[in-house]
């Protein structure tokens, strides 16, 4: 989202930043409300999968994909959409998040299981 | 972050790769599975502004502007991990979905009006 | 849930069991992929509430109610369905949480505080 | 629980409402907010089981069947809580949803395909 980053996040943040002054949806996109939309869409790229099984998801129908890529978009948008409203650097945040999973799960102790995320 | 990866999601998707390569977690990351696990990571998110009026979560005090913004970075890196997963460029997608968001929610008709949303 | 219960939850845990062996879905309801379907449910719920006011929320139109209700419902039937499988006492199990959170947030301290909530 | 409130809701209803009242909850539990509250719930609910298999989510052990059980309580708690401020009859509601459910899925074509859900 810098001067090195012209063609990424930040020209979708820009994008999206000019789709909602045309709209006038600005009253509408508070950080509450942009959260509430963006659990929405991430249930709705769930339910594409909601049925199948793992191994079906990993191998889902050209149509099927296209709409599951959708799903992705929505999300993406209103996560760049919210990150504009709180000032956050998505990426950086992303960076320290995976810097601090990496001591709250050290390798020797979490290899192989899926324990660590259940407590 | 090169010219070929102006967003940073490619360098994060590698140290996500590398991540869960090391704990041998790949077995659980079947899209099915990410897509859970995105979804919960937005709902954490939304459970931090669930009480909030808008105004309030317009005005986050420092403290909560970090615990949103960690959760926001867990929502990206599910997000950038399933599309590794399913081959989605994410920035292309987000990029198409405002077209067709463009088309489905033209400036004149949607202008001011949450309603375009609810149907 | 029991014998004197014959025209509530029992009853309609009986009807969908009966509409999944009916259709042969019992095969797709594991908890794990119910436990999907109820949270995209309760996100179909949330959809119509996202872009209103709280005051919107409190004064919904008949249409928009009656759509209300129907993702209600949704909710409602995929938890008694998860509960039949986990053979939960789903009226039982919500008494004992009231208790638990008298204990959690005690009047006195949570009084007029949607702090509890946060942490 | 009476002839009169034969499933328990109507009781578990009056708790939620002295239990909020107790507290001065009441200012934050617009529906806008019950229904973002109830899907944060749903929503830990699925966490219990993302990064399971099909068959582990149907053979819980018994301290992690204890917390599920503790998560549909608070998805039930909040349905409740949401029907009463929008006098919704939550179990009239739900078999009103049956009935359409089984107009829209014929037994017939329905039948062993997950195909009706995804569309």
């Amino acid at each position: 989202m810098t001067a090195t980053d012209p063609s990424g996040l930040a020209q979708l943040r820009d994008a999206l930043r000019q789709f909602a002054a045309d709209r006038d949806w600005d009253q509408f996109h508070s950080p509450k409300n942009l959260a509430s939309a963006l659990a929405v869409e991430a249930a709705e790229l769930l339910e594409r999968f909601q049925w199948l099984t793992e191994d079906q998801s990993r191998n889902l129908a050209p149509a099927e994909l296209t709409k599951v890529r959708e799903e992705m978009a929505d999300v993406l948008n209103y996560l760049v959409r919210l990150a504009d409203k709180l000032d956050v650097d998505l990426v950086a945040a992303a960076r320290d998040k995976i810097e601090l999973n990496a001591i709250k799960y050290p390798v020797e102790t979490a290899r192989g299981s899926a324990r660590k995320y259940g407590e």
